[in-house]
């Protein structure tokens, strides 16, 4: 998915947004919005918004001179996470469908996402978490990509936000054991997920974690580690999480099965959807399927 | 008042939103886009947002190839007003406090603004108006208004959009004959009231009518014609419709009233209102009295 020209107001307010959470200094602001009106203007409307948003996120580490500013952010959404995961793990397990009761939670929980939602806070992902346990999907999959899992005999399971990633553990339970690589951003980007939430989480326990060596918040194939690309290429089966690996993945020519939340009108456009919308999606060669 | 970074996304999709409204050529749109984020990336914030509204706005003259590219769309809105007209003058003239009703309506009006609502529409302006008889004023100093009104021999009036202009003549003709000059832009620029506008609203007949020698979407003094600033300095009273004229007279040291629908946030956060809130306004020397 390429960004359009309706992606430019957003990203500068994105960036405004998260420079802000990073740092308090008026100084360093007006120098990231500079920076990130300069990179906005080369734009050339053929990448992928998860693309531009790395470039903006680069900006605003070095000039927050920080390698990670959202570190300590990114912990408390895991923790806060981890304090829902018994009470979501009995609903799940109470479900008369624990399957479906599990992706849906963990859709529900890429609300988690720095980038997308300033008004982020433990309220709203509570909402989106209670939401989701009747809310119907926007787009439903979920039957086939159950028997997808049950066929299968390597899984890749790309990851997307901190916070989010210890409640996808809810899900990656039931997914046949020692089958599934979870695949996390090689370098802190915003508040996506990097191995150290994945460990955070536990999943190192039931799923090898691997990283995909970009800083990409999303899965750009080409730019990724040889270890992601051979995976990408030859697992069963792929769950993708959330929007930046939609927009990163959608145009690829494999089937994905994609799980998020609409949280931009683009997407919303591209889907069919409304903003809110929990999808559950198979997609292949740039057509859902 | 000056601009902050918060300016930057919201001057972004005010462009966007203005040129597809301008042209349907996405070619246009474009080249737009990037010559506003250049404008942007040269912003000192010194300026003011209406300084900046009329560099905008000059370049999706020049790109869209046409003086006035909302001529259409601001007859509309004339047109719209002039049907409601007879109905609200009854209103005013059978509301018990019929002085204060035309202020409000007048007030009401300052909705119909394309450089702050994409959203705007008929109906939009009806539910304005229609908030206007009752909902409380956020800022409330129509008690001073009125007595100075009745004090003044020369009243200079600062006009803000078509389609409000021709509902300002329900306040005007509430105000001294003879004693009033209504000032519009000098040139096009969005959908701010010209004299043509002026003249469709009928105004000459009750008031003289200038224009301020600008196409700044407000009224910045020492870029306005002789004839204007003398005005400003002499007259009795200066009533200045709209957030335009508000954000670039906020600092004038003369005493000023000034009428608005509050509709951005950093408006309503300098002057302490919800966005939405009406506002009746007694300012002098930056401050409010």
């Amino acid at each position: 998915m390429k960004a359009i020209l309706d992606c430019i107001p957003c990203f500068l307010q994105q960036a405004l947004d998260a420079v802000r959470m990073a740092s308090d200094d008026t100084r360093v602001h007006e120098r990231v919005m500079h920076r990130v009106l300069a990179v906005v203007q080369e734009m050339t409307f053929q990448e992928s918004p998860p693309q531009m948003g790395a470039l903006i996120h680069r900006i605003i580490r070095e000039q927050v001179g920080h390698p990670d500013p959202y570190h300590r952010a990114k912990q408390y959404y895991n923790s806060f996470a981890r304090k829902l995961l018994p009470r979501l793990r009995r609903l799940r397990d109470d479900s008369t469908e624990p399957f479906a009761m599990a992706v849906r939670l963990a859709v529900a929980a890429n609300i988690i996402d720095f980038a997308l939602s300033a008004r982020l806070d433990e309220d709203l992902v509570l909402q989106s978490l209670e939401q989701a346990t009747s809310q119907p999907l926007a787009i439903d999959r979920l039957a086939a990509l159950q028997e997808a899992v049950q066929r299968a005999s390597s899984i890749l399971y790309l990851a997307d936000n901190a916070g989010e990633i210890v409640l996808d553990l809810l899900l990656v339970e039931m997914l046949p054991r020692g089958v599934v690589t979870v695949a996390v951003r090689g370098a802190p980007v915003i508040n996506d997920a990097t191995t150290e939430d994945a460990l955070f989480a536990g999943l190192d326990k039931i799923a090898n974690i691997i990283d995909n060596g970009t800083d990409i918040p999303g899965t750009v194939i080409g730019e990724c580690s040889q270890q992601l690309r051979q995976l990408f290429a030859s697992a069963d089966l792929v769950i993708s999480k959330g929007q930046g690996n939609y927009e990163t993945l959608s145009d690829e020519q494999r089937e994905i099965y994609h799980l998020l939340k609409v949280k931009c009108p683009l997407v919303a456009r591209d889907l069919g959807c409304p903003v809110g919308g929990v999808v559950v999606m198979r997609r292949q060669g740039g057509m859902v399927t």
